[in-house]
Parts: C-alpha cells; sequence; structure tokens
C-alpha cells in the first residue's frame, strides 16, 4: 500500500529542476469556462464503446482553481477585458479595461514584457483578434469596445523599436481593412506575411511575421467549421512560426465557449470545447517533447450559469449534441430561411432528430424568417429539453474557475490562487 | 525570480516522509458543495474593512477536484447515496445504495476497514446520523430510505465482534427512540454514554463510547442555531472522545449544505457554509498540532444549479445575509404565523431589511398561515433578487466538485480524481 501512495505522488506534477526557467510559456485561455463546462466536457466526450467514463485532457492537465474577480468597483462578477487584464498584467482593474489599471494607467503585459526579453510572441484567438482578452495582452486602452482604435494599436505601438506581436491569428477583416486605413496593407508592407484563407496556414513559411484574418468578425462556430480543429490549426501555425533559439510566448484563445454560454447554446458550448480538447492534446504532447515549456490554461470566468441537470430530474444526456450537423444558429436559419408548414417539419425532424412534443411542433409553425432570433431560441429550448441543461443568466457569474498546467514550473500552479496570482507566477518565469 | 519560483513551489503540499502512514484520518464530506458554494462563501465571509478579498480556508486547503458520476445504470447525476459509496468503499453503484454494488452485495467500507485494523471510528454530521452519507460509511442498505432497518444495524452489526462506529454524533431520535424499539437504551445498556443536549458535549469524559442524537431528524439550519457552530461542537468532541494509540477515522458531514441547495435558499447555505469553515479552520489547526494526520475534504456532488448573478447582470452581492437573523424557513413562519396586512409589512421590513419591490409586498399581503412553503418561497425570492442569486434546479447537478487535503499524504490528492479513487487513496493509506 505504501507504494500505491508513492505512485499517487508520482502524478503530481514535477519540475525537471525547480531553479530552471522554461524557454517557451503557452498560455491557454478559455474564455467563459467555468468548472461546467470542464465536467460536461468529460460526459459529452465519453467513449460509449467502454464501460468507464475516460478521463479527458483537462482531466489530466487539472491542477487547482483561481477566483475572478475585479477590481472592487466592478463587484465580483468580472467581464473578459478585467479578467484578461489581470491574467495578463498581475493587475485587478474595473469591467471594460483593457491592460490599464483602476486609474486608467497603462500596465506592462506579460506579452510585451517577454517581447522586451528579446523572444517572440503571438496570439491565436478564435474572435476577432482585437476582442477583450488578446487586446488586453498585447495593448492598452480604456474601454474594450473601441475596437478600431485597438487594432490600429496592434500596427501602431513598438516595444523596443519592434511590433508587439510576431503572430495574430484570428478574425476581424471588419476592423483591419477599413476604409479610413487599411492594416492589412501596413502590416503586409512592413513585412508580414499575410492570410486569409485557414487552408494556407500549413504552408506558411516558418520564422516569418504573420497576421491572418480568417473571418469579418469571430470565425464561424466549431460546429460550422468544415474544416474541424480550427483552433488547433491556429495554434500549430503560431507555435512554428514562433519557435527560435531564445523562446517565445503564445496566448490561445478559446474565445467562443463564452458565446455559446452567453446564447445558453449548449451545443455550440460542446462544439468549442471538443475544439479546445483537441488543441489542449496536441500542447500536452508538445510539452511532453519539449519539457522546457510551461503550459497553462485557465478561464476568465464562467458564463452563463449553466447547469448539468434541471427541474428537479436527475439526468444530464449530453449524447443527442452529436447528431446534430450543423450549430443550432444554423439549423434556426435553415428551418425559418424557406419551408414552412410540414415541410419545416420534416426539416426540423432531420436536422435535430428526436421526438419533438406537441407544443414544440406548434412553436415551430409560428416562427417567422424575420425573428431569427425566435428560430434559434426555439432551436435551443428543445436541445435543452432533451439533454436537461439548464441555464441562470445571458450573462457571467462569478464561481472559480480550473486551472490546468503541465511542463517546467507546473507545480507553482497547485492549489487555489487568484487570476492575478497567475499573471505574477507567469512573469517570474520570464528569462 | 528562480526564488518565487522555489517559494510557489513550496506551497504545494508535502509528505513529511512519503512512506508513511497518517495515523488518524478526517474525511469531510460537505453535501451538495459544488464549486459555486466554496467561490459564494468566499465574498460572503469577505471582511469588508480591508481593500482585499481574503483567501478562506477553502482556498488555503484546495488542492483539486473529484467526478461524482454513479454507476451507469443511474446516469452522470449521483445522489448522496452512491456517491457516499463510492466515497466509502471506492465503488460505484446506483443512486440510493448504501455500501452495496450494482448487484447490491455489500462492499466493505472504509470506516469499518479502520475499524478491523484496531482505530476507533465515529461519525459527526448535521442530518440524522442514520441519513445516506453516514450511513454508506458504517453500514450496508440496499436502500437509503429504510432509515429503520439502517439505524438497528448501527447496533446490530459488528466488525470482530465490535460496535462499528466508537462516535455517533448528529440528529435522528425519531429513529434511535422509536415505539418498536429503543436503540439508545441498548447503546447505554452496551455501555455506550449518551446525551440529548449539543451543550453537554463539552463535559464528556474523553475514551467512552459516545452516541450524541439532538434533534428528532436533522439539527436546525445553522442560521437558528442559538450555539454557532454546531458542527464544530460535534467535531470536536468526536475527536476528542476518538483519540488514542491506534488512530482513529472520522467521517464528519456538512449535510445541510445540501438542504439549502434543494430548498434553492442561499442564506442557508452560506449560514451552512460558514458552520463548516468554522470546523475546517479548526482542522486546520489540529493537523498543523497533529502532522501525523491527515485531512481530506470533498463534497459528494453539487446541488440546486446555483448561481452568483442572474438574469444578465454581472452583480453577485450576498453582503444582505448577514443582516439576517433567522434562517429564510423560520422568517418565512413568522411572517405568516399571526400578523397580517400592515402588521406583516412592518415585521417583513424588520425580519429583512430591505427595500422591497410594490410586487413583492402585494404577494406579502397574499400568503396565508398554511402555506409555509409558499411563505418561505416568497422569503427566498427576495433574498434571491437582492443577492442576485440565481438557481436551475431543487435537485442534484453533475459539476465536479473540489477536493481539499493537509497532513501525512495530502499531496496524492493534487489534481483532477474521480471520487472512487478518494476512497482507494484513504483506503491505500490505513495501517
Amino acid at each position: 500500500m505504501r507504494k500505491l501512495l508513492f505512485a499517487l505522488a508520482a502524478l503530481v506534477p514535477l519540475t525537471l529542476h525547480a531553479a530552471d526557467k522554461p524557454k517557451n510559456i503557452i498560455y491557454v485561455i478559455s474564455d467563459g469556462m467555468g468548472p461546467v463546462y470542464t465536467t460536461g466536457y468529460r460526459y459529452f466526450a465519453d467513449d460509449k464503446s467502454t464501460p468507464e467514463i475516460e478521463k479527458t485532457v483537462f482531466d489530466r492537465l487539472h491542477v487547482g482553481s483561481a477566483s475572478t474577480y475585479p477590481a472592487a468597483v466592478s463587484g465580483v462578477v468580472t467581464d473578459s477585458a478585467a479578467a484578461a487584464t489581470a491574467l495578463s498584467t498581475g493587475v485587478k482593474s474595473y469591467n471594460g479595461a483593457i491592460g490599464v489599471d483602476v486609474d486608467k494607467k497603462t500596465v506592462p503585459t506579460i506579452l510585451q514584457m517577454a517581447k522586451q526579453k528579446g523572444m517572440k510572441t503571438g496570439v491565436a484567438v478564435t474572435s476577432q483578434v482585437n476582442h477583450a482578452t488578446p487586446a488586453a495582452f498585447i495593448t492598452h486602452n480604456e474601454s474594450r469596445k473601441n475596437y478600431n482604435e485597438i487594432a490600429e494599436s496592434y500596427f501602431d505601438q513598438r516595444i523596443d523599436g519592434k511590433f508587439t506581436a510576431d503572430v495574430i491569428l484570428g478574425g476581424g477583416t471588419q476592423y483591419f481593412q477599413r476604409e479610413d486605413r487599411d492594416l492589412v496593407g501596413e502590416f503586409i508592407g512592413a513585412g508580414y506575411e499575410y492570410l486569409n484563407n485557414i487552408n494556407d496556414l500549413p504552408a506558411i513559411q516558418p520564422g516569418k511575421p504573420l497576421l491572418g484574418l480568417f473571418a469579418p468578425v469571430g470565425l464561424p462556430w466549431a460546429l460550422d467549421y468544415p474544416q474541424k480543429k480550427r483552433l488547433l490549426s491556429l495554434t500549430q501555425a503560431a507555435v512554428r512560426n514562433l519557435e527560435n533559439d531564445k523562446g517565445f510566448f503564445l496566448l490561445v484563445e478559446a474565445s467562443q465557449v463564452d458565446w455559446a454560454g452567453h446564447a445558453n447554446d449548449v451545443a455550440a458550448a460542446m462544439g468549442e470545447m471538443a475544439d479546445l480538447a483537441d488543441t489542449l492534446e496536441w500542447l500536452e504532447a508538445y510539452v511532453d517533447n519539449n519539457p522546457d515549456t510551461i503550459l497553462v490554461v485557465t478561464a476568465d470566468h464562467s458564463t452563463g450559469g449553466m447547469s448539468l441537470a434541471r427541474e428537479r430530474a436527475y439526468i444530464w444526456k449530453p449524447d443527442f449534441i452529436h447528431k446534430l450537423e450543423h450549430s443550432p444558429a444554423t439549423i434556426a436559419q435553415k428551418l425559418v430561411f424557406k419551408p414552412a408548414g410540414a415541410q419545416r417539419e420534416k426539416l426540423a425532424k432531420e436536422l435535430l432528430p428526436l421526438e419533438f412534443e406537441a407544443e414544440e411542433l406548434e412553436a415551430l409553425k409560428k416562427l417567422t424568417a424575420v425573428d431569427q432570433q425566435g428560430a434559434y431560441s426555439w432551436v435551443k429550448s428543445v436541445i435543452d429539453r432533451e439533454t436537461h441543461t439548464g441555464w441562470t443568466t445571458g450573462g457571467h457569474t462569478a464561481v472559480d474557475v480550473p486551472v490546468l498546467a503541465k511542463g517546467l514550473g507546473a507545480e507553482a500552479f497547485v492549489g487555489h490562487q487568484d487570476n492575478t496570482e497567475i499573471a505574477k507566477k507567469l512573469i517570474s518565469a520570464l528569462p
């Protein structure tokens, strides 16, 4: 039995040499991913051909939890901007703050500090690249809403005469190719390679600075993505382009777990979690092969008040989601775009293969093409009823979030910590 | 900076000697305590006279998380019986199972194994002592609902000729002093000291077997308890009576966090969490003074789908709960017992010092003395509105639960694990 205790102790992530510093830092933020998302994903991903429920990459990498509250002026429920600022600078700020403190003074971010130390830096996200989370690593602004200013600062800002980020991958052409300013053209003129097709990523020449914008705003839902593993494509390209002798800092964001939570869309949430899981499995192997790298994964907050069960039933059944060939938003569009009456009911049964209740079919008939939100709500309510998923809000909640870590120095993240402490620990790991 | 990483690594709980085994095992189960309860308690307990938000004992002891799903036949949402069986035996079973497997065969529990190894054993709980959680440690039954059978087995069952539990503290006179069988009398006849007043606990002579039943069923809510720290009183008495050269195994259950969750009563939930926090702070110091002891704390599941924020507002404000002098259930009783009209409104403003909305006052007028549940719902809805607390169910949910540990061997509990693995690790720590 003593051997068992020994063996279990060996599961604790160990530093190779506690005094060594990691060469590369990969910081993954899953926007909106409270504990209910990592738990739900386990049951969603379960291999039904085996009797046991398999542990996931989230389980394997789990080391602790983090509190997410913003500066006192914003209460205890954070937004993504304040949380990203805490995670990038170690400083609490107000909701809406991008890399600035409560007095709106700029605070240096870990990505900027890494650049200053001679490391290469990058971001790979599924939102627009100037959305709150990546913005709070690259730049500073008193409001996350200043999307154009934030995008411009990505080009205009210099750290010791150099561009802040060597690799910028995600969505956002709407902000970077504007009538009043063509930032894409400016980046190309400054020597960046530019891509607008995600399929071209594997063919790029490593080592060059890289801007890739693959959608006007955010990327399409993972469930609607023709090429699966979209976040993995971005992450692999970023790592390949950032690898160098002096090391790199990479921010990866699974941006749309949060968007699924805001929409109270459990199917989209599981799709985004699967997209992230694919990415984390690759990063897990990357750290195995590059043990001088540290990987830290956390969330900025939880979204939606999602619950795995509702209305007194002791049931949560996500299996139905695997039958969907489109996201609920896309299914809703298809249902109201053209068909009506019996034709619409037939299509609904194809797109949502389950037993409808009489009142659901009644409501389906009444949907109109102009009310896309109504149609989307209808699809989600059917899926919630089938899976027994509950929700309490279209906003965020204050629950602590999971912390995952692997690689050189990972043991520092064991246990409970504040989100500012995650930043401080990682900043202390810079050269 | 290297020093900082070193210092942080030192925060990881360390074994004195990994090959040593703990002398005493203290296993705390907080029934229904998902991550939202430990998070919420931090903001509830925050000292407003300081600018920072203090970490709690839950934060200090946090080492990981646990999955709670029962045997496949019961889906992924567990009840307390299946979860307690997993936590006491390391075996998954069906919802309702008390120390038996899916084939209804008895499985040895860690408490029984500890007794067999010559350790003293005990349970200290705030429910009736024959409720699902303590029952699944002491005995075996195919259904948690067989309360009388379970109570009888506490007296009738022997482990190597000895009673299974040396100390049994909680509620339950309704089951132990029945017309058809006086189990209390039988325990006294067999040499147990018996108490029915919790105030007598400090005066008992250590070392004697002890039965204490302080309520017909469960103890009153912590918020209604005239002597605060009721779980601490039970725990201190249990430890004092169990301490001996051969070590002890003690199960402590904060049983009514779950009951507050089922009732969707955030005030009662925070009251129960405070009662548990007092107990854990004492146990934390106990392990500091007795480093040959291991303390492991977890939950069997989460209850209620509680969320810290609701309905799109980025607000959760538990401070109002500190103003309550009674539990919401007791406030409800007082409101409808006698007063009506303006008198009732006046009393409501005394008992719930906040600004009522017009429609809340309208609903208050209509409450009747016969509808206690309606009055209780009214009080809770006012508190939920004031604190911005959300709920999705009167039952359980599947979200993973926190794992806390301290003492000899605590590092084995770092990271994510299944609830059965917690039992297996602790069983491996027995002599």
